[in-house]
């Protein structure tokens, strides 16, 4: 338990950490560019920075999201930010929700295109997450497509390539009660 | 007054819209980036923008704050960003905190570095002021430095090139009580 | 046949015109950014520009590079730089010098990174290419990892991610006798 | 004296080397960044690399053109790009023109947006001069605006932002005669 705030990013690769390998001509990973975006992005608080894994969300399985929520569960800080996949940041999402502390808050984001292209959406996202993790209580969020959804009540729709809410009244920001389990504590 | 949440970037030029010219070899205006950057960054939702100003924050005087001010307070939306520069950042958002409505969440932002430039906070700063906006209760705040500020506990340290809370508790955020004047309504 | 030279940008595509498409995850093309990017070259000498096509030079048949050869040869320019994907690069510059006019300097380039992306080679190999249009004799060349290649005496080294010579002398550039067969005039 | 070509890139900073200080404002040099630029542009050859000085080409005097052009005359290589400001360029390289050695090629180059600043030229520039540096005579020549000029033969048009050759047939790259005068050797 810790008695301060205490702000920290989890990187666990996906589309936004990704860049080109010029020898295959494939988008992939060669290590996490977080700790260099912080400091771009003239943080000023004590920050800190884990590479969970580096891969892409669609390989996660069920041993990644546990290794996932475990790291969560032990980390110290109580505002985290966690980069990763879009295509399965919902069910990786609901399965910190599973395991975190009450006193967390955990905040998802990603990109649809990768940092290192341009027109990327990831630092806004990072940023939006940012913001995020500051000012909400303790539960588990997605930040993408501009607004921030509960982990329980957000989906990716991959047609339109956005995040959206699984409630009737989309957009308005309802507070998460989580399941307090404890899992790995 | 407006019934449902919706989100408005008004923007006053500062650094953070300068770009280079040529001819001159100086940084400055030529037009509003923030269009552009809302589709970059993949808002899902309705978003309203307006170019209030685009000028150097130094050259703001008391007619462009009431301006700005009174601009925000004839909003429809409740929730606010506004790009501004960083040098008289604070003295606007006080101005505003004087005339907005009770309804209105501001989130004042900018930038250290253009966002024309490489190796900018723009995009995460825009991103920090929009997570902040939508999860904040109504008042005047300022998100700099990977932190969001009450507007009137908020200084930028020049010579340290960062924003820095005013209070002896740095880096907790209180919730602004705003002086309710209403004056422009 | 022109009397006065006059500088021709033709693009086939390749991964120095591919962009990251978030709903596919993939690199692949939407248009052509020749224009824009003579544009930000600030060339001042007329130019023309020509999407001949868009495609992975690994998808390139004897019908692509006949068009592609047949389009070479009725334009009126003779100072004529060229897009196209590396890995069939040679291939393509061989076929255009069966078919060329004598008074055509043509100078193939790429990227090994797109141009789309951070820390790519587009721009540099666009100028490279520029540079040696317009200095050297009739011929057909190919410009990239710094150096220019007669097209008959280059391949490209995939394991090494680079184009090298096919000469024991490697580096030391010599003019090509293009074989004059006038094939589509 | 060097028996095989071997290229060689020198810096004297100028806008092409300029980025955004934060903490005043301005643009001006922390370091070179040729190293960092020769890794990307992916140059095969063996290349050497040399920071002369670092400022703004309005403010060289006679002396720093005298350290210049002795660096030139006593650099081995005969391949050799200089980047320059823009605004006292042409003075720079008639400067050269009177003492480097009869085997060297010197392409002059800048740019009219910095490096660091999205929509530069800079890229393409050093592009075009490393493509003509390996492809002309010995002599003295300015690259810029997409062109390449012989060094007695250009100025810089400050209105339009560009520059263009001072002989009537505009456009039509003659070699340069040097005048051999041997001052530093």
């Amino acid at each position: 338990m810790t008695s301060s705030p205490s702000l920290v990013f989890l990187t666990c690769g996906g589309t936004i950490e990704k860049i080109y390998q010029p020898n295959t001509g494939q988008l992939t990973f060669d290590q996490s560019h977080i700790s260099d975006w912080v400091k771009q992005f003239r943080i000023s608080q004590s920050v800190s920075v884990d590479v969970v894994m580096l891969i892409d969300s669609l390989e996660m399985n069920d041993s990644h999201r546990e290794t996932l929520a475990r790291t969560v569960a032990n980390t110290p800080g109580n505002q985290i930010v966690i980069l990763h996949g879009t295509d399965t940041m919902v069910e990786s999402a609901k399965c910190v929700m599973l395991h975190c502390r009450e006193d967390q808050t955990i905040v998802f984001t990603g990109a649809m295109v990768p940092a290192s292209q341009q027109q990327s959406d990831a630092f806004f996202n990072i940023g939006l997450a940012t913001g995020a993790v500051q000012t909400l209580p303790p539960g588990v969020y997605i930040a993408m497509s501009g607004q921030i959804f509960p982990a329980n009540a957000v989906q990716k729709n991959k047609s339109l390539g956005r995040f959206e809410s699984t409630e009737s009244d989309n957009g308005t920001l309802r507070i998460t009660k989580r399941k307090q389990t404890g899992g790995f504590r």
